[in-house]
């Protein structure tokens, strides 16, 4: 037995999310169905984080256990001949039996991405478009509010189940590239919907709608109702997990 | 009764075409769906282009008519209210009522966008995917030799339901963009497939499969069988119209 890393790619526009769901279509169940084929048997995959629908991914990671037999060298290339044309392995390593994709991860990476263009109808599913004008400098200010340590619950879905809310985020950047907003967010973790809410409170910002003292008050309060509204989840990409 | 000239962008992926078509989701049949539920009658339109199933557009055109009563300020908007998301009109003009969206064309510029990397499961239906090296300075002498008149018959689908196969090619680039390669024609017309199948004679050139020589035979002898393969719709974009 050896226990296999992959790194993937995927569109998430038609799947219901990462995680194996009865009646709908998920990345984990397609990845699971292919390592079937290709294994010919059950072969149970442990995924980083849990995408939600919409989201896509260039860098999501999952672990698995194998047979020795089959060479790593080659394994990209045979699991994604089973694979569908939206979701691909880029990487596959072997590593250490102890090695948990889920449990291990010490930081993370989003983008979100955003045009403040004109409605296109040909890249709708792979960035969000707002018509209204943005203050770029307010949002990069705002940006920095949430790099530390903060009780997030202001900033979460209101059905996230968990315990703790705390989470350090090292990293907030936004920029710009091929005339889109990118905003990135590297922390140890995130909560449901959570980059979501914080673009949706940047954007807030941006347009005038919230002031940086309100944003403040939301971290301080953990307040839902005080943050902006959920983004759609088109623009959101999981970038990068690191171990 | 006013004429109106409409530019329209859209996702081809999830059509069978521009043409409407008894059992299959197509272009033109969204467009008059939505003019049916915006005039309360029916109103066909008369496209430039009949582009395939999967070929998207950046500025394809169509025309139609309708009461002088609707103001032509805020038609894109009321078409757009109506039209599923992949379909967006981006301009909208009033013009003489001899004007003919179809036969009117004086010239049109299709491009062709094409990836040399991995493939990318996001980007899927966006670009084509080659993972051959490509000599693209070969690509370039190639696109010259379809410069000017030429009888293309040896480079379009041999179910082109056409008698005349001459057709006059203006302009033939090859730039890179984002890291993908770019082939952009503009002439007075197209034959069925013949963009895609140019662009597969280019990449045969460019992979050292074709050479020059038997790409200018191909020109005199009309033999489809010279010619490169069909490539995939997924990269093509009919670009512009001009009248």
């Amino acid at each position: 037995m050896q226990r296999i890393k992959i790194v993937l790619q995927y569109d998430g526009s038609s799947f219901s999310g990462w995680q194996k769901q009865k009646k709908s279509r998920s990345i984990q169940e397609e990845i699971e169905k292919a390592l079937f084929k290709l294994f010919g048997k059950e072969t149970l995959v442990t995924g980083s984080s849990r995408t939600d629908a919409g989201v896509h991914a260039l860098g999501q990671v999952c672990h698995f256990d194998c047979d020795e037999k089959f060479p790593v060298k080659n394994l990209c290339k045979a699991i994604n001949a089973f694979l569908p044309d939206d979701i691909r392995v880029i990487k596959a390593y072997k590593v250490k039996v102890s090695f948990n994709a889920r449990f291990d991860v010490i930081k993370k990476t989003y983008i979100y991405v955003l045009s403040n263009q004109n409605f296109n109808p040909i890249f709708r599913k792979y960035y969000t478009t707002i018509d209204y004008p943005l203050n770029e400098s307010k949002m990069k200010d705002c940006m920095q509010l949430f790099l530390g340590k903060h009780n997030f619950k202001g900033f979460c879905s209101s059905s996230a189940q968990v315990k703790n809310f705390e989470r350090e985020i090292f990293e907030a950047k936004l920029t710009k590239k091929f005339k889109c907003f990118v905003f990135e967010f590297t922390g140890n973790g995130f909560l449901q919907h959570m980059i979501r809410i914080l673009v949706g409170t940047v954007v807030d910002v941006g347009r005038g709608k919230l002031t940086l003292e309100q944003v403040k008050e939301c971290l301080r309060s953990y307040d839902r109702s005080l943050s902006g509204k959920t983004m759609p989840p088109n623009g959101l990409y999981l970038k990068k997990i690191f171990y």
